[in-house]
Formats: C-alpha cells, sequence, structure tokens
C-alpha cells in the first residue's frame, strides 16, 4: 500500500513548498492590508497557516505521512519509522521544497525571487520559544498518531495555530521554514544569521519531547514504522 | 445509491449559488462594517467562505459529489470520474447557479441584480497565483477524496481559507464562480475583461494536478468514479 | 436508547438557552471591547456563536437532536421524525429557554434583566435574507443528517458561521432565537415589531427547503425519525 | 492498555503547563501587537486558547483522559470514574503544572519568572460568569463523552472559545489554571485576592452540572470509568 520513495519524496517537496508558500505569501498579504495594525496581521498570518496545515497533510498524509519538516523526520527516523537513508532523502526534499516555496510565494507578489532577511530574531528568549515550540509539536504528534491518527492533520493545525501567538518567536518549529523564511525580507523573514541557533533548539525539542514519549507510551516504539501519520494509509 | 442526474444537478446550482452568495455577500458585508481596514473585511470574508464551503460541502456532497467548480468537474471527467455529457450538465449548472448567487446576494443588500465590477486584477503576477491556487486545490482533492473521502469537506474548506492570504489574488480557483463574481461591482469583484485569462490559469492549474497525482497516487484513476467526493455515498 | 421526554425537553431548554447566551452574551462583550470598529465586534460574535454551536450540538445531540429551534423541529415534525405533541413540547422549551438565555446574558454582564430592542430590522432585503438563511440551514441539515450525522454539528457551526457574513439580517434563522433577542436591547438586539416578519420569513425558508430535499433525497423521508441529528444515538 | 499513573500525573502536568503557557503567553503577544484594541487582542487571546485545548486534548487523551483540570477530575470522581487517591495526584500535577505554564510563559517573553497579578475580578456578576461557565464546559463534556468521545477535543475547544466572549468573566472555569494566572501580572491575570470565590463558584457549577447529567443521561454513571475523556483509549 506504501507509496514508492520517489512519490514520496515529490510529495515532501510540494508539501513543504506549499507549506512555505502558505507562511510567507499570507504574512505579505497580510502586512500590505492590515494598516499598521500587527495583531491583525499576524492573526490572518496564523489563520492562513493553520488552515494550511491541515488542507496539506490530509493531501499528502497518505503518500509520505506529510512531515514537512526535518525535525518530524529525525524523530521518526530515532523511533525505527523512517529508515536513514530516507530520512536523508525526505530532509532534502523538505529543505529544497521550502526554499521553491519562498521563491513561488515572491512570484506571486511581485518581489524579487529571494531577498535575505534582516529581522533579527536572537537571544535565550527566542531560543527558549523555539525549543519549546518544537517540543510541543513532536509531544502533539506522538500523542495523537498512534492511538488517533485521523485526528493529527487536525491537531498540528490546532497547534501551530496556537504556537503562533504562545511563542515568543511565533514558533518556527521547523529546520527547513526557518531557512526558507530567512530568504525573504518580509513579515515572516528571519536573519540568516539567527537561523542556525534557531534549527538547534528545534531540534533538541524535538528530540527531548521524542524520549519523553518513549517513556510516556512505550508501546508507541514497536509500532514505530506505521507511526507520525501513518505512511499509505490511514 | 447515487442520486439521479435532476437531483445532482440542482445540488450543483444550488450549492454554486450559495458558495457565491456566501463569497459575494460577506465581502459587501464586510467592507460596510471595516471602516476601511481591508485586513479586517478579507478575514472576516475568508471566515465566511470557507465555512460556507464546509458547509456546503457536507450538505451536497452526497447527492451531487459538491464540485461547485467547472475545474473540478473537468478534472473529475478527465479521470473517468463523470460522463462527458454529465460533466456538460454539471457545468452549465454551476455557471447558472454561480450567476445566480451573485443576483441574490445583491438581492440581500438592496444592490442592483447586476452591476459589471471595475475591480483590475491582471498581470502574470495574478495569473500565477490563480494557476498555484487551483493546482493546489486539485492536489488537496485527489491527495484526500481517495484515502479520506470524511474528511474533504473540511481539507478544501481549510485550503481555500488559506489561499485567500497566500496568493496574491485572493485564490478564485473556480471559472464559474470567476464568470458571477464579474458581475459585482463590489469588494469580491473582477473587471470582465479580467475573467478569460483567470478562467484559462485555472484551467491549467488544475489539469497539471491531476496528471500530477496520476503519477504520484496510481491507484486513483482506477477508482476515479468514486473520487472527488463521491457521488451518492461516504 | 433514546432519552425520555423530560429529559429531551430539558436539553432543549439547556441548550437555547445556551445558545442565546452565547449570542448575545458576545454581541455585548465585543461592543464593549471593539472601540466602534464593527466588523471586529461582528467577526468575535460569529467566532463565538459558531463555536458554540459547535460545542452544544455535540453536548445535547445524543439527548434530544439539538434542534434549538422551532424552524427545525417543525421541519422534523413534517417529515415525520418528530410527534406533534413532543414537537409542542420542544417549541415551549425551546422559547423559555431562549428567554433564559437572554436574562442569563444579562445577569452576567450586569444588565437588567430584560430591555426591549430598539434595533431596527426591517424591510424586504431582511426577509428575504431570513429566507434564505434559513432555507440554507434546512438545506445543510436535511443534507448531511442521514449521510454524515455524525458532521452535523460541524456543518450547521459552519454554517452560521457563514451565514453571518452573507445575509444582511446576520442570519437568525431560528425563532426562539428572535424572540429572545428582542428582549435585549444591546448588539445582536431586533425590535419587537420586527419579529413576526422575521419568524414568518424562516418558517417560509425551512419549510421551502423541508420539500425541497424531499424531492432531492427521497430516502430521507423514509427514516424521518433518524433524522435532524438523530435522537439518543449517534 | 492503560497508562500507568506516574505517566497519567506527568501528562497532566505537561498538558495543563502547556495549556497556562498558551493562555498567558497568547495574552502577552496578543497585549503587545494589539495596539490597544481589546477586541482583537482577545480575539487572539481566544483563538490560541481554543486551538491549545484541541491539541493538547488529542495528545494527552489517550494517556491520561486530558483533564488538566481541578473540576473535571473531581466530577469524574464523583462519579466513579476516578479513584479518590487518583484523584488527588492529578489535582495536584495540575496544580503545580499550571504554575509551571506560567513561568514558562514568563521565560518565553522576558518577563520575570512570577508577578502577582493586580487584574481585579469581582463581583457577583463576574461570579456568576464562573458558575455558568464552569456549568455548560461539564455539560459538554458529559454531554459527549460517552455517545461521542472522539468529539470531546472539539466540542472542548469550541465551548471554550464561545465562553471566553459569552461569560464576563472571559471564562477561567478552571481552578488550577485560575490559580496559575494570578502569578501573571499581565493581559490573562486575575488579582490573588479573586481566586477563592472563582474557584468556588467553578466546583459550584461543575458539580451542579454533574448531577443534572446524572439525571439526563443515567446511563452515563454506570459506564462512569471510561468517561470524561476515555483513559488509555480512544
Amino acid at each position: 500500500m506504501k507509496s514508492k520513495l520517489p512519490a514520496r519524496v515529490v510529495a515532501e517537496f510540494l508539501g513543504t513548498g506549499f507549506l512555505v508558500a502558505a507562511v510567507a505569501g499570507s504574512g505579505i498579504m497580510a502586512e500590505r492590508l492590515s494598516g499598521g495594525n500587527v495583531a491583525v496581521a499576524l492573526l490572518a498570518n496564523t489563520i492562513a497557516t493553520g488552515a494550511a496545515l491541515v488542507a496539506l497533510i490530509l493531501a499528502f498524509g497518505s503518500i509520505s505521512g506529510a512531515h514537512f519538516n526535518p525535525a518530524v523526520s529525525l524523530a521518526d527516523a530515532i523511533e525505527g519509522g523512517l529508515s536513514w537513508p530516507h530520512t536523508l532523502a525526505y530532509v532534502l526534499a523538505q529543505f529544497s521544497g521550502g526554499i521553491a516555496g519562498t521563491i513561488l510565494a515572491h512570484g506571486m507578489f511581485r518581489l524579487p525571487a529571494i531577498s535575505l532577511s534582516r529581522h533579527i530574531r536572537s537571544g535565550p528568549a527566542q531560543l527558549l520559544s523555539e525549543f519549546v515550540a518544537t517540543f510541543g509539536l513532536l509531544s502533539v504528534i506522538w500523542g495523537c498518531s498512534r492511538s488517533r491518527p485521523n485526528a493529527v492533520p487536525f491537531a498540528v493545525g490546532s497547534y501551530i495555530t496556537a504556537a503562533y501567538w504562545f511563542t515568543a518567536s511565533t514558533s518556527f518549529a521547523n529546520p527547513a521554514v526557518t531557512v526558507a523564511r530567512s530568504l525573504s525580507n518580509t513579515f515572516a523573514g528571519i536573519r540568516p544569521a539567527d537561523v542556525a541557533p534557531f534549527v538547534l533548539a528545534q531540534l533538541a525539542g524535538g528530540i527531548a519531547a521524542t524520549f519523553l514519549f518513549r517513556w510516556l507510551v512505550p508501546e508507541l516504539r514497536s509500532s514505530a514504522e506505521d507511526v507520525v501519520v501513518p505512511h499509505g494509509r490511514w
């Protein structure tokens, strides 16, 4: 029943691309229209991102598992759900898809294909935010992927909707999306110099949640292959 | 179990009519109340449209498949899910239903039945947006119609909610709705001269996604008759 | 498995009461906080109402069917799903529950228990809006109550969320709620003199949709007893 | 299949912690960005809280039942679903998790770990609001936990989304969250002196709904052990 690797890699490329286009594109639209009220702009950005996640995970979940996120693929690999060569293929597809998503969003809004962001996002509070954001994301995924796999798209979409507001960093929680957003000097951007610490905090948060859930739900690991949005079936 | 063609055609007429009434009507209400903050107006327009799609697809899905969109019916026909004569009947019902929806919205808001829009929506960035919007819409439909048909209403509603913000055109993604909106010189309108390029970009995007998913999910085609919100059952 | 009549009547009383408290209470809160931006106030009112409907239909659906609306109970009676004596009991519970909801909302916001609204809502466009709003509501209910009963709470919540914006009357669509709102001189109010035409338009819309669906989905009627959110099971 | 007590207690600690971090953190973010429009701030706070509840109940429901709320655990204990020693463990985890959530939110937003709130919330209207809010919350939980356990996360998330707006107190409805919010002198705070009356009103509302549903749905009690989001399975 599982899709073959090329189809899965294309699904990860497309899904991550659309996700970044949704994040960056809705940020551009929101900033242009909101007349300087940042809360209104972030609300539009939030609703678009959460809704995009629901739609994209539903669309690509049965093909690739709809990770769209190297932290998720890494966690899945640690638990034995994804082989390491496949993990590498997934991660490459996610990073390249994310960058393509930035270029696509810029094309739709008549901006240069790439522009390095000057949006400073640094300091311990930002890194704590990213650790917490990714810890929470992986907790949500591990927590409902086994007992309620059909609810994962709604759980992830809802989680990120909330996390945009309750973390000081607006919850990137995704290394591929972080790199892609560093190439967009718009509402959703992040200064390239701030990317590496963000990614490290994200991976630390994701790994911590993974080990916590190994203890919380011991049955998870033995069925890991089918977990994190089961590949190829629902 | 399938509904007969007259019932299906009436369902497509009513559903497309309500969809256009929701898009145009909520745009009128939003513009009147928002005091010039376009982001707030578009947010209201977005939430009303996404919610209307969820409700209408749930209401009419078991009768006609709830296409409400010639690009969707065309894709379904290409994959063998809808015969060509039925496709023609669907498309006629969608165009006439959409126009009826505009007239209905105008009636509820005390406007002349028809008014040609002067809202310019042209240029390559707009057409790229419509290509992307419809490519994404059909990807979402094909991606979850077979593995998770019950989730299609939520996937489509969520997708359009996001796409209103991440495409520069606010994602018409529907030839019948595009024509209907050209007859409304209000918030949601589009200048009649800009309709044909929009429709071509939409059809190109929809067809591209259909052929992509033929490769991504080869099993889709053999079961195409039951796909795109299965007709007559869930 | 069905709940007994007293439990069902109490469920209708409580559900309609909470629904009106949600509509009126959120209107009061929204008006107080929104600093004169009516679109923001209506957006908050809309989100609160739609979410309340989802929660309340889920909570009381398995007891009484969660009508909370004389137009729905009447339609159910016409189709043979509810006996006429039970319909009378439901409708009385809905009207008294709605009035209790107004008093409750006023109590929570430190207002006099009852205050006659001076909010004028009259004219053909308003009545057309109410006809359309209730026609659509009953279409949504009949359309998915048989093929997808579990989705009814989400369909109805989504529909009303949309209809608040796409009808000029903000979609009362419910005679019991209309009467209850006439007793609240706040954001959600309606002048008592305008209640009767609203109710007539609502009943006409609901009955029209019921007869349309008798033709659209002939199987509906033979299973009517279990329809409109099946009583006592899900 | 049930998780062991230590895992359940950790799940209650984490879930309540994330819930409070979501409520307080999104309040801080919303107040900073909204430029003084309290309705916009509360709308963001509402959407973040409702979405967090959906995600967290989905994530931890299969481990601990996802109470996150002493009023819910108490009601479950009254109905025989949770032993009294376990109830004590749950409640301690909820209070300590809530306080940890406040500290976490403050850390992410660079505020002192603890700051006593000066936000006055007193008077009969506020207490009536908390009684109603918790009465409604427990009604929603008891109403759908048996007949539709899979819908509980969405029912609770929707209910609180609505109740933020239709109660004058913005619906704390949770003693552990109330205490935790008293330690945050930010948007979501409550003056410590106002905590005890809030908690009493919440417990009264929760107990009243529990006894009402004992009469409304007599079958509930005999299956109480599996109710309030069944522990360890879905």
